[in-house]
């Protein structure tokens, strides 16, 4: 079983809470890859160098100057300090965003109502390269960077380029996608860490969302672990690594298809 | 043979000649690495976020911060812009630093009379590793950050991670060290383009070291290209890539061992 796993904001931007996510990552058994975003780093960034952060509908616009922060932030100090952690675990961690061996080629969104900037849409993923890593026995580092082939870096959704890793490689091996989350799992009562679902169906997802009872941040982790089981990947949790090496243990909210 | 490229300053700051470079780079026959540095960028983002450039004797003090935006543009912004240039020119580009893969071991240099900070000798390389991505056909670019196995980045020489990743390799091939240069050589009159060496022995460059005729800024390259080549090293020239696929052709200085 090759696992995947995706993390993000608040795990990341704790010294103490990204070196214990590593320590619960090292614990997984290869093969395994780790794909990172970033944000919160990024945005303090660029609010220091004077640079706006423009939001619009709760989506981030990237511009030259925001890609720059971006790729300085999530491929080079994020991306290095998880590797450096893992390293220390004696984990064969090997640090890439999406331009490095083509692995993810994008197009930047097309500008209809809204002009995202420099935002890619995923195309395509080298499955083949990425294998052949994994084959060597390394950990690949993913920070959510893509490029367009031509030379232009663009930025893409960590949530999405993990579902698209994850079902690019369900060819050669089962795939387990995790989103490690700071909550048990999607909540039923968002008071009560314990009111976590053990399952969610699809029609139960639709149904929920309909209702309003799905928070706004957990809609593209659902939609793009929804996506990742339609395309083949066995397996789709979100909630949080255990504390030995046995994912079956994990406590979170795993998706089911139907 | 194995050609190992390393660029540094002037070629990285300009985006018109940092392409260049890279269309005269992916002309060269695989197998090939590209080592690079990033210094004034760094430095100019270090200013704009009023982290103070410390500088003892000509060589730069590596902060916290410092450290930071060390690995923010040279792992980040630096790596990755070069990755998809050489990527849109089909060259299989992987950008990695020296913690991806255990790549570079370093120590922390030890206080003496200075301390340098965050600065990493280096104590060993994982040719195996290396030699792993080259076998896959794939061109690592290598951004000079190394790490101490404990969690820590530290900041490395770009000319002597060059020169350290060089004399790694010979084990398996024959190796060739670039170090790409804005002039065509080791210049005899410092205001004539065209009065490069052909060769420079060690003898020589010690007399001309002496004599106070090396600029100083020659003298890290110089060091180490000897030392290279004293480590098995076939060939290590100083200068200019040439605009065709023959390295042969290239303009510049020679190093010879005795």
């Amino acid at each position: 079983m090759l696992n995947i796993v995706k993390i993000g904001g608040k795990i990341l931007e704790d010294t103490q809470t990204q070196k214990d996510f590593c320590s619960q990552f090292a614990l997984i058994p290869s093969p395994k890859i780790l794909i990172h975003g970033g944000g919160r780093t990024a945005t303090a960034l660029a609010e220091k160098l004077d640079i706006k952060t423009e939001m619009i509908d709760g989506r981030r616009i990237t511009s030259s100057e925001m890609l720059e922060v971006a790729v300085m932030v999530y491929a080079g100090l994020t991306n290095k300090t998880l590797v450096a952690n893992l390293q220390a675990l004696k984990c064969q961690a090997l640090g890439i965003c999406g331009a490095d061996l083509d692995l993810i080629r994008a197009e930047k969104r097309p500008i209809k109502a809204i002009d995202y900037g420099w935002v890619g849409d995923v195309k395509k993923v080298n499955s083949q390269a990425l294998q052949s890593l994994l084959n060597l026995g390394n950990t690949p580092v993913i920070a959510p960077l893509t490029h367009d082939g031509k030379g232009q870096l663009l930025n893409t959704n960590a949530d999405t380029i993990a579902s698209e890793i994850a079902s690019s490689l369900t060819d050669n091996q089962e795939v387990r996608l995790i989103f490690v989350f700071e909550k048990k799992g999607v909540l039923e009562d968002i008071e009560n860490q314990d009111s976590y679902l053990k399952t969610l169906s699809y029609a139960q997802y639709q149904a929920q969302k309909q209702a309003g009872n799905i928070h706004e941040g957990m809609i593209p982790k659902l939609d793009n672990g929804f996506a990742a089981l339609q395309k083949g990947v066995k397996e789709v949790i979100i909630g949080q690594l255990p504390t030995d090496n046995n994912v079956e243990n994990m406590v979170g909210t795993r998706l089911i298809a139907p």
